[in-house]
């Protein structure tokens, strides 16, 4: 995918070892667990959602790709605090040793903090050339999308789930902060980059919300049927943690028709832009068929 | 304290159970943590340098004591992080026990990375009634301060310095960056909320330099000559980790010297603003007598 290595190569150059205006020196140790974090591959989606929602909307110049590159630093220092012995105590992610087994704990927590204070560099920095006022309203949205009442939030909520098993509700609202929030916030950025309407805005948040319900939903489902070798990552975790999913709870017939349902309100929701909303039609359809 | 007051009560509104928009809930296990980290007391120094540093300049409106609070935010995550069993594995903070000690080290993870996201939501919200650019120029500044380059980064050599001993060079780097960081963007923060000039906003930044270096040799000396029960925290670890620290290196009657030569700086830096410096100066006189 084009979008990957551009994402991928943007990253490279924000993580190089030079320090910029401000920094007194960029730790090359923390440097090499940082790019260990963050340029693994992976898929990339956020940031194919966020440059595929600012395309939708006719946005030039470097603030998709910056922004885009932003909300990856995000993502993968949540990836690896996640993985973290304290949380889900993880060695492997995308098929390599994670950051803390790479590395240490201590450097691996430090990784994740930087990243996630860079991400706010990259939103705010000049060379997104967008206006002021749009860079602190893509701060704001991140750091509610990321924050208590989002992300983080959400994976304290996971943890204390394998306790404290939820009901329906509580998975939703759970799933809605630890994944949804930040795929929701892909895609309503990406309508902010491009100077969408109020209501354009709105639309493409809600179709973040329906992709991200269905991003988790299928990896439930991957959770359920998959094996370690295709998921490059530990399976049936889920079901040997005690965690309840929405998959384990009705089982998989009813998780592949609410996958389709949610496919079809996606599609609905892009009804307006036409012809140009395939490419982020598209990427609903990777997130629910993909199978790693 | 007057100002340490106005700090806690603006901590505490801000970090109630209410989830703000965008927020899709503030789970109350994850809310009694953060507070527990950020309520605790402390000396809010950074919140008084912040404070005193806008009103230099006759900062109003409700902007000083929100940018404040939104920095004793990302100062409260780095304790929290930095007292982790996997960095300086701390049981107590400020005679408290701390929040992995109280809480668990995965909720500590999540209640620091919490904090520092918060501090973005803070200083980008309307409710700084800020101009949007000025806002910006804070997120940069503040994550340029605590992240890969600053806080993050010099958290960072000061654990790799417990195994490669850094000469006086390195070990100021290290200062600057760990500690140093923070209180210079404390200083250049209250001269942005302010409206300063650039000459007087680099002034101010460099008093923070001066007085975060002052922090640093007195908190060193502290460990040198302190107990535990008047530092409200274990003594002599530098030592006992065998950490090079300025005042070990040099002893302490150079390391006074040094203070003393640090405050006729900052002093100095403080004199265009005559008597209005005041209470800055008394501040940075207060980081050095300290005793705890």
């Amino acid at each position: 995918m084009a979008h990957a290595d551009a994402v991928e190569s943007m990253l490279r150059s924000l993580l190089d070892d030079r320090p910029r205006d401000g920094e007194v020196a960029r730790p090359s140790g923390l440097m090499q667990a940082i790019r260990h974090g963050a340029l693994s591959g992976g898929k990339r989606l956020r940031p194919f959602l966020l440059l595929e929602s600012a395309a939708l909307f006719g946005a030039t110049g470097p603030a998709p790709l910056r922004v885009a590159a932003a909300l990856e630093c995000v993502h993968c220092y949540s990836l690896i605090h996640d993985d973290l012995p304290a949380m889900d105590d993880d060695d492997l992610r995308r098929g390599q040793p994670t950051v803390h087994r790479a590395f240490d704990e201590a450097t691996a927590i430090l990784a994740g903090d930087s990243l996630l204070t860079y991400a706010f560099d990259i939103i705010a920095s000049d060379e997104t050339e967008l206006p002021a006022e749009r860079r602190i309203e893509l701060v704001t949205r991140l750091a509610r999308a990321a924050g208590l009442g989002g992300m983080a939030g959400g994976q304290f909520l996971d943890l204390t789930a394998e306790r404290q098993t939820p009901g329906e509700e509580g998975i939703l609202r759970l799933q809605a902060m630890k994944t949804g929030a930040l795929i929701r916030f892909a895609c309503e950025a990406g309508a902010i980059v491009g100077q969408a309407s109020p209501a354009d805005r709105e639309r493409l948040a809600e179709f973040g919300s329906a992709v991200g319900l269905a991003f988790q939903l299928a990896d439930d489902l991957l959770d359920l049927t998959s094996d370690a070798a295709t998921l490059g990552k530990a399976a049936g975790k889920d079901a040997a943690a005690g965690k309840a999913t929405l998959a384990g709870l009705h089982g998989i017939d009813w998780t592949r028709r609410q996958l389709s349902g949610l496919m079809d309100q996606a599609s609905d929701l892009l009804r307006p832009f036409g012809a140009a909303g395939t490419m982020l039609r598209t990427a609903a359809r990777f997130v629910v068929e993909r199978n790693h």
